[in-house]
C-alpha cells in the first residue's frame, strides 16, 4: 500500500531521545509551574522565546493546541455570521470547513503559480470587502506555490485600505530546500496581519502545538477567549518545546529535515516531468505537497477506485476546493514521508491508471 | 498574603518524578505513536482505560484539552443560540461563562444543601423545558454540596421525560474525605447524561486532560467536532498519563490527596463554626471549597478592599451567581492549598473584617 493521502511527517524523523531528556529536564526544574494552573497565553518562557524569534513584543504572541485552532478562535473573536471571509482557491481542507462552520460568507480565490489572481481578489473586494484574508503563502497547502513579493505588497495595501485582516499561515515556511525566503505578508502590514504557525512540521504534529503573533489588541482577544474555553493550552509540552529550543537542538534538526525532504521533493518533480507530461503543477521550493492538475479525461469517480485496485490511496482532490467540481482532477501530492524510490515507484504506478 | 481565590491543587502535591519516568518510558516504547498525528478521540490506550474504568465500551470515550473545553464543546454540537440550559445556582463561574457565550437562554436554580430545589426545577421545566441541564453533584464548586440520591433519581427521570441531557461533571467526585459514594445520574439514565472529568484535580491541573464518557450518538459528534477543530487533543501527556495510571500510581497518590485534604476540610468546617457562627455552609464531605454565605450587612463591596487591607485576597462570589447580586454575600473558601495551621490563621483574620 502506497499511502499519498496526508501531508504527514515520516514517524523517523522525531528526535525522541532529545525530547525525553528535554521533558525530563524541563519538568525537574519547573514541574511545579508547568504542572498546574497556568492562564493563556502560554508558558512564559516559551512566549518569550517565541517572540525574541519573531521579532514582536511579549504580548503579541499567543500560544494554542494546534494552528487550526486558534484559525478557529480568530473566527469566533473577530467574525460574525455574514461575514465576508476570502481564502486560496485550492486551500487547506481544514481551513475550508472551519470558516464554512464560522457562518462566513466564504470566497475562493484562484490561486496561480506565484498566488492568488489578483484581478478576481479586486473584483471580489469591491462587491464584499472581506473581514478576512486566510492565505498560506510559504509552500501553499495543497499546492506548494509561493506567493511572490509583488503579490504579497499589494494583499497588503489591500489589507490596509479596505481594513481587512489577512491570517499568513506559515506552518511550512521554514521549510524551504532550493532558493531563499521572500519577505512575509506581515512585514508590509503589521498591524493587519496575524500570522500562524507551528512546531508540526519542523518538530512533531502531536504536540498540537501553534501559536500565533500580531497585533497586541486581537492577540489580548484570543487570549482572553482561551481563558474562558480552557484558562490555557497545554502546558507540560510547551515546557518540553522550551527547554529543547533553550538546547540548540531546533535549528540543526530543521537543517536535516531540509536535508532529507530536498531530494524527496526533487524526486517527485523529476518524476512527474517523466510520467505525467501534460498534468500541470508548479515548482515548489519547499514544504510538503505538489498539487497536480491531470489532464482532462481523468476524474476522481474514476480514479479513487483505480487506485485502491492498483494499492494506492489518494486524497480526493475536492476537498481542497469550495466548490468540489473545481478539484475533480486535483491531485495534492505529499512527499515528505517518502523515500525517493518509493516516490518514483508511486509515480510510475500512478501513470498506469492516469487519461494522458 | 493569604491566597483565598483559585481552587488549585498545592504545588508540592505533583508527582513529578513518576510523571518523568512516565512520560520516558511511553515515549521511548511509544514516540512514534504520540508525536504523529492522531485523530479524535485520543490516545487509544488511555480511552480503553477510561472506557474499563468507567464501564462503557471504547466509542463512548472523548478525551479533550481539559473537561471546560469538552463542555464548550457539547454547546456547539447540541444547542442551537435560544435553546434553554439550567444551571445550579451558584454554580462554576467559568461554566456560567461558557453557556451566556453559546447564546443559551441560562436558567438558574436554587441550590440547597442536597442540591436543586426541585420544585423551581420542575416549574422552570414545565415553562421551557431546556437542551442541557449542567451540574457538579459530587462536591460542588463553589458550593462544596453533594446532591442527594433522592434528588438525582428524580433529575435522571425528567432527563428522560423531557429529553435533555445532563452534563454531570465530577471532578472531584474521587476526591472523598468522609462518607461514602452516592450513584452517579448516569446510572439513572445512561442515555441522557454525558459526564466529564479530567485530571486536573487527581493529578495536575497544567496537563489540561479532560475526558467525557456517555451515550455514543453525542461522543461521535463530539469527536469529530474535535476533528475539525484540531485533528486530535495533545497527545504525549496522554501517553505519559497512561504509563502513569498503568503503572498503578494513581490510586496512592489518590489515597495520599485524601489525607492531605481531609484535615484541612475538617479544620476549615471547624474554624468556621468558632468564628463565624453566623453564617451559613454546608459540611461538605470532599472536594475543594465550602461556600460561605455570610450575615446580612456583608457586601462584596465592602469586604474585598478591606480584604486586600488585611492582606489576604478573596474571590468575588458574584461571579458564581447569573445574577451577580445573589453572590453579594457569597465567599467560596478553597481549603486544599493551605495547612491547617494556614486554615486557622485565615479565618481568624477573615473573621475582624465581617459584619457578625
Amino acid at each position: 500500500m502506497i499511502n499519498l493521502t496526508r501531508g504527514v511527517p515520516p514517524v523517523e524523523v522525531f528526535p525522541i531521545e532529545d525530547l525525553i531528556r528535554a521533558s525530563e529536564k524541563n519538568l525537574r526544574e519547573d514541574g511545579k509551574r508547568v504542572l498546574q494552573y497556568l492562564h493563556a497565553p502560554g508558558y512564559p518562557p516559551l512566549v518569550e522565546y517565541l517572540a525574541k524569534k519573531h521579532e514582536v513584543d511579549n504580548d503579541q504572541v499567543v500560544l494554542g493546541n494546534s494552528s487550526l485552532e486558534l484559525l478557529q478562535f480568530v473566527t469566533l473573536t473577530e467574525m460574525k455570521a455574514g461575514d465576508y471571509a476570502f481564502i486560496e482557491s485550492p486551500s487547506y481542507d481544514r481551513a475550508n470547513t472551519l470558516l464554512k462552520r464560522s457562518g462566513a460568507n466564504v470566497v475562493g480565490i484562484p490561486l496561480e503559480t506565484d498566488g492568488v489572481n489578483l484581478d478576481v481578489f479586486e473584483k471580489e473586494l469591491k462587491k464584499n470587502a472581506p473581514k478576512l484574508f486566510y492565505i498560506i503563502p510559504d509552500f501553499q497547502n495543497p499546492m506548494g506555490t509561493t506567493t511572490s513579493l509583488e503579490k504579497r505588497k499589494q494583499i497588503a495595501k489591500w489589507a490596509v485600505e479596505y481594513n481587512f485582516l489577512v491570517i499568513e499561515d506559515a506552518p511550512y515556511r521554514e521549510l524551504r530546500y532550493h532558493g531563499t525566503a521572500v519577505p512575509s505578508i506581515r512585514s508590509f502590514a503589521p498591524d493587519h496581519v496575524v500570522t500562524l504557525s507551528s512546531f508540526s512540521k519542523t518538530l512533531a504534529p502531536g504536540l498540537r502545538m501553534g501559536y500565533m503573533y500580531g497585533p497586541k489588541d486581537i492577540i489580548k482577544r484570543i487570549t482572553a477567549w482561551e481563558v474562558d474555553t480552557y484558562i490555557g493550552s497545554v502546558t507540560p509540552t510547551q515546557g518540553q518545546v522550551f527547554e529543547y529550543l533553550k538546547q540548540g537542538s531546533f535549528e540543526p534538526n530543521l537543517k536535516k529535515l531540509c536535508d532529507l525532504y530536498r531530494p524527496r521533493l526533487d524526486t517527485l518533480l523529476e518524476t512527474l516531468n517523466e510520467y505525467l507530461p501534460n498534468a500541470v503543477y508548479p515548482r515548489p521550493e519547499g514544504g510538503f505537497f505538489v498539487g497536480v492538475t491531470l489532464p482532462e479525461g481523468n476524474s476522481m469517480e474514476k480514479l479513487l477506485p483505480a487506485a485502491a485496485e492498483a494499492g494506492f490511496k489518494l486524497t480526493d482532490g475536492r476537498g481542497f476546493y469550495l466548490n468540489p467540481q473545481d478539484g475533480d482532477r486535483f491531485l495534492r501530492i505529499p512527499f515528505c514521508s517518502l523515500t525517493p524510490e518509493e516516490i518514483r515507484n508511486a509515480m510510475q504506478s500512478l501513470t498506469k491508471i492516469i487519461v494522458h
